[in-house]
């Protein structure tokens, strides 16, 4: 019976293992899992995320064709390290943590020759941790990023990919160091952003009123500040200089901003450049990726990249939007009339 | 038959409408709408949000106790020149808008003496415009701002409170410099955060791999970019120097941050800040308001700000914490010797 061992039963680990179980495709799977608090794979067990608790995680990869290491990226070189001496020669090994550049170099110092490594990074999460909060469809039509470094044989990368698309996932194949930019501006951008924004709120002296009048729209913007600390801690200090050059740029977006809101005489300009980012965020909320004007090979289509394909939502926006630049106009014209009669 | 008019029937107005008519305690009530687009006015009848449609606001005001601006703010002040004639001697007039300083100056200069305006701002909404939008709970549960002019008769206060109260709402009384003030850090700052962050990524060379990549945390964090444009816009110009003053005060924690992450000798705090941030936002997240330290007078104790009122998920957090802070320590001492002995 095949065996795949997942290290780490939290958040991640246990909704892999959700939906490994469920997946009808893969048959007669055996899943051992470990995680430093034997209570969370426990409860991953009671749930049915795997078959089997081990307390050593080099017990759990004994045998195992492909291992799993779901746990926070500083513990990756460590649990790393304890399973080298137990790995199976020819077993493939990946991971889902949200920086790559480092684990890759990591992988290739502390696991053994004839393992295979690839690298992995599934964009989806939620900011609840542990077993208990995991989901069989928490990665359904999520994108998975997978690293793969020279010399790993077509077989291996057939693995990791085959789990990726079983977890409803799509592969999307790039090397560690695009990987951390990329991941740098929507991911841990938002992130710090998020923390950011929240303490100078909470450690502002007027929080007792803000806290009062903050609706939904603070709560969503600042959410990411409940990501785990671990995780969050782990992210930053992996990712330092792809994070601070992005923390730099959206200092400098914010300055140039904040310089349109001080021009009295540009309120025109104001209205075009927030418009703009209206119309063009709606678009890409309903699946439009990359720029319409610089994808000539056109994406995939079901992304609904050119105009034909947009959504209702975004036609009627543009409508809308058009109708009411011309009211404006007209409103303009109209209070210089009543201005000049006064 | 008691007489409300609401000039302005997209989101808010509609939504306030559909209320008032599943309001049981109001009886016998006669919604007149009137909206610029007139479909929009249309729409809201259809859905049972007015009773009747008048093309024009003056029209719609007359005979009117109660009125209700539910217009953009830059749209209010012609509003209430339209209007002003034809409002009844001791008519209450009310708005929605976003910010307050501004829209209290101009009822001062545009309505009539002997009628009595006193503004309001609902803290809820959502990024969809339009009556189509529109939904009889939109305000429950949320905080509405009341400012109340000096010298305005407690009967005029009463009936926006009870409009308020049968919205689902909590009235909270302040000041229009004080609630400008603290909109702009948890309302408007927010958006423009949003609108900036998205824009950055979006103008950026990379966003073709971004946009493939941006997941949930990103797409959350940026909501408010999808703010109506006209809705976004007359809040910036017509709150400028307070947002202008939390734009700085933003950039400065984020430069902050930004010195805490670059600080390499510094990790342990920086995993605190993290931490702290998580821990108090989850706090916040279970219905917290205020500060534990400053605030004597208790709050209202359904807010649970004690620790004995704290919520399961935050005491299992500051449980996990705890363990998770310990086990660094531990991990951190094994590394050590592991280096020791290699």
């Amino acid at each position: 019976m095949p065996r795949i061992a997942i290290i780490g039963t939290g958040l991640i680990g246990a909704s892999i293992g959700l939906r490994l179980q469920a997946d009808e495709v893969i048959r007669d799977l055996s899943i051992v899992g470990s995680d430093r608090y034997h209570s969370h794979a426990k409860k991953a067990q009671k749930l049915g995320a795997i078959d089997q608790v081990e307390r050593d995680p080099a017990r759990a990869v004994r045998g195992a064709s492909l291992v799993i290491l779901c746990v926070p990226v500083l513990a990756l070189r460590r649990v790393m390290r304890e399973i080298a001496p137990a790995l199976e020669e020819g077993a493939v090994v990946t991971d889902t943590g949200s920086t790559k550049a480092e684990v890759m170099r990591w992988a290739e110092e502390e696991l053994p020759r004839g393992v295979h490594f690839i690298g992995g990074h599934p964009m989806a999460g939620k900011t609840d941790a542990g077993p208990e909060a995991a989901d069989a469809s928490l990665f359904e039509g999520a994108r998975w990023v997978i690293v793969v470094p020279p010399s790993v044989p077509p077989s291996a990368i057939n693995s990791v990919s085959a789990i990726v698309e079983s977890m409803g996932a799509e592969p999307l194949f790039m090397d560690a160091a695009e990987h951390d930019a990329y991941v740098a501006a929507v991911s841990h951008l938002p992130m710090v952003a998020a923390i950011s924004m929240f303490t100078l709120a909470f450690e502002s002296e007027a929080w007792p009123e803000l806290s009062r009048l903050a609706a939904a729209g603070f709560r969503d913007t600042v959410r990411l500040a409940a990501t785990e600390p671990n995780v969050a801690h782990d992210i930053v200090v992996t990712n330092r200089h792809q994070l601070v050059h992005w923390i730099e740029r959206y200092r400098e977006a914010l300055l140039d901003l904040k310089e349109r809101i001080e021009d009295e005489d540009a309120e025109e300009d104001l209205f075009q450049y927030i418009a703009k980012a209206s119309l063009e965020f709606t678009d890409f909320m309903e699946g439009a990726v990359g720029r319409k004007e610089s994808d000539p090979e056109g994406g995939q289509p079901k992304f609904g990249i050119s105009d034909l394909l947009m959504g209702s939502l975004l036609k009627r926006k543009v409508d809308e939007m058009g109708q009411r630049a011309e009211q404006r106009l007209e409103d303009q014209e109209r209070e210089q009339r009543l201005r000049r009669n006064e």
